[in-house]
């Protein structure tokens, strides 16, 4: 069993007054500094039922400014959050920048409770294990101080707490079934618990497995803990992180330039085979729905590609009950807040729903990368992040479909000015498109290195050749169909 | 199973070649800028016997500069290295700065091989698997690539493998009973070979696991990951990396201020104290030898402060054939290549030997620190790494005692003036004594903020007061005596 500050002992009653007051104080003084270094902090709360997770982590915020934390109990997962992947309601609860969450119980408990009643096999809970290790490696390489806290007690400990709190008819109320079933099957649970904390205790956020058996004690170990990883992650905060060799396999994609993009197809043959894709897709989405089969449909290209008008024929086919189209701007400032993905973990489709993005994540390594907007190390971490997230849609059982649509220079030129002219569309043109244009050669340098990086087996990117939209269109539709019919096993 | 690169298709010839050759010219080009960056590359080749890691092994390295790469094929482990740490064979082979080792099998063929053949308990396997992957996050942290190959083939191909080796009688030498024994059981060997790869897939050093089918194939596999990692490895070069929150049980010592230093030992109890004592410990030590268990004793302090001395009546008690005495000056060039732990891991004792460190590894904490030779991400990350080191040795079994030899700047002052008008004793006394005693302040902080964050429960350190040298030598003895009686279990 992991032990680290179990093996330490309870000081003597006089030091632990004086330890406990010099840690309170300690974290007083950090709080402005969390503030103005806008460290988030996640503090996750877990172990067994009864050993006082609640009342330390009660004791712990009544040192804090009430309006840098919150505390956040999730309730039973409602029939929406069990449609989507396991990590996104964790993911929607991360601090803002300078801020604190307390967690009290999260992913591990939803994982060992799992584990527990069998709901999990071996390769399943693996997967888990997988996924949690690289989120929460994002978040601490994105920023993020995660302390992570396992309660302990004995069995015996367990029994007495639980006995006590039964008596007392004020107090029976917090004994809830699954104290009693866990103090019951404590070896079983002992066990789930060890292997889950010896194989999530990652360098970057490690357990600390306190002793509970002593309430002032346990506080003091969590403070002393607290203090100090806050203390390292400020000196953290202005570094840059090692970028990872990547372990994802990619397929090969040739380079815009070496793409031809003289394909042409005429009106009539466009109308007749739009209409029948359209049909086929109308079907697939039923089946899809049936099957519970989420898909992700993702939209980047130059500016006047030509993306709306596509997004639009895929709609079109589409039942409006079942698929949401999400526009990306610029991130608000509480998106901005927050890890640069948050964003699209919390706008992810249910299982059975199509959601498609006009614009996606891949703003990280374009415009945020070309125009400054965050660090050259940011970006150049993002390719692994990006797959990483891809992967986990992928185990959740996703379909990922990510379009380019491709012009030349010449046809953006052609189209700017025609909307210039065009009174009905001089909306769509803007300063900043012309500023973009300017820079065509580095962002095509950027597409080209986000297309070799992230063209994974998984998501791969595909080049939709859209001087002619027609054209487009019709091979947007083709690949969807073709991605979603394999995914239910159709194909 | 681990899959990664698996999971990609053989290319079609033409492609293959084409690859070949890019990825070819393109680790020719990375030699000059591996050199150039100082990069220490280390590629572990691990598999399954007669999958081709060695003919492999021979392509690559007929692309690399023979003057820059190493291949180390380790023989059977040696009486003496069996009463190493498991690790330092593997970390005496780590490459220089600059240059490239290939490790034909190494730390994972040991321990998967151990476990196979139940030579590994549980518990046992657990500890490895952690001392691994802080060793392999150690190394990667330091600014090496490490690269982790594993060479698979199915049960049958090696079947075949096999027996067309066998054959010929050319070839058959080629065919160990390692090889054949797997062949057998395969099954067993598959599951204790994935769960090693699965439970040692860290993020800064993954496994690839390589489609051995194919000889060129695999080839393009390897020279395609390498080459993408000293990619990734030489962006990082430069970077720092973030801090570890600390994970190791401490013990909490007072500031150098509140220690005083009055204590005196008259001349003749202390020639008593010091025979009985002397004594004791000399019979302890064949106690020790019989018993097998190592020690480490680790002399830090002030300059004069009389460590030369104090060691001298630890030695004074000693087998010499059961002690090794390591004054430790500046790194060497062939030192200062390599990982600053690399000259105290290939210093360490054998199993019953008594190492006694003058000077130590904590220099990079203190002069290293102080004096710029190496940056402040290096020191602030060295407590967490000297951490690590020290568990290393204590989970082997170790011993591990750690002096800090303390005076007062007025004692120093007094005793460099002695022997600056001592001919005898000035050799003693440089300009260098004088410049650091100038820093007096600023060693003290260091000082105080390494024994703070380094005295662990398994190497907590230990003030000598030494304004009275025969008080600090009485009490070293008594530290070492109950020290050691409690390692045997006699306390």
């Amino acid at each position: 069993m992991l032990k680290n500050r179990m093996m330490e002992e309870r000081p003597p009653e006089e030091e632990l007054k004086a330890r406990l007051k010099a840690a309170r104080e300690r974290l007083a003084k950090q709080q402005m500094q969390i503030k103005e270094n806008k460290l988030p902090v996640l503090v996750l709360m877990e172990g067994w039922g009864t050993a006082g997770k609640g009342s330390c982590t009660g004791q712990i915020i009544g040192n804090i400014d009430p309006r840098f934390f919150k505390v956040v109990t999730l309730d039973k997962m409602t029939e929406e959050e069990k449609r989507k992947p396991f990590l996104s309601r964790y993911f929607a609860q991360i601090p803002e920048a300078g801020k604190f969450v307390f967690l009290d119980s999260g992913w591990m408990e939803e994982t060992a409770g799992l584990r527990l009643h069998g709901k999990l096999n071996e390769k399943e809970y693996e997967m888990r294990l997988d996924s949690i290790r690289r989120f929460e490696r994002q978040l601490t390489d994105n920023g993020y101080l995660v302390i992570k806290f396992f309660f302990h007690i004995s069995e015996k400990e367990q029994k007495k707490r639980i006995k006590a709190l039964m008596e007392d008819i004020d107090t029976a109320w917090r004994v809830n079934e699954d104290d009693k079933w866990q103090n019951k099957h404590y070896g079983k649970c002992q066990e789930v618990f060890d292997d889950y904390l010896e194989r999530t205790n990652i360098p970057s956020s490690p357990w600390y497995v306190i002793n509970a058996k002593s309430r002032k004690w346990a506080q003091l170990q969590v403070l002393e803990t607290m203090t100090e990883g806050i203390d390292i992650a400020l000196q953290n905060k202005s570094l840059a992180v090692p970028l990872l060799q990547n372990v994802f396999p990619l397929v090969q994609r040739p380079k815009l330039s070496e793409i031809p993009l003289d394909m042409r197809v005429e009106e009539e043959e466009y109308k007749e085979k739009l209409e029948k894709l359209q049909g086929r897709l109308r079907d697939l989405h039923n089946r899809l729905y049936r099957k519970q089969v989420p898909a992700v449909i993702a939209y980047e290209g130059w500016d006047a590609a030509g993306k709306g008008g596509n997004i639009k024929r895929i709609t079109e086919a589409l039942d409006p009950r079942g698929f949401e189209v999400h526009p990306i701007a610029s991130p608000e400032p509480h998106e901005k807040a927050r890890h640069y993905l948050w964003r699209f973990w919390t706008r992810l489709p249910k299982t059975g729903h199509i959601a498609i993005f006009d614009r996606t994540w891949y703003g990280r390594v374009m415009v945020e990368r070309l125009e400054g907007f965050c660090s050259e190390n940011d970006w150049k971490r993002a390719y692994n992040e990006i797959n990483e997230f891809e992967k986990e849609l992928a185990d959740w059982g996703a379909v990922i479909i990510k379009f380019w649509v491709q012009i030349d220079k010449e046809t953006q030129l052609e189209r700017f000015e025609m909307r210039q002219n065009t009174p009905e569309k001089q909306w769509k043109i803007t300063e900043e498109d012309w500023r973009n244009r300017e820079k065509w050669d580095a962002y095509e340098d950027a597409v080209n290195e986000m297309i070799q990086k992230t063209s994974t087996t998984y998501a791969p990117w595909y080049v939709l050749e859209s001087v002619d939209k027609k054209y487009a269109r019709l091979k947007a539709l083709r690949i969807i169909i073709e991605r979603l019919e394999e995914a239910l096993g159709e194909k």
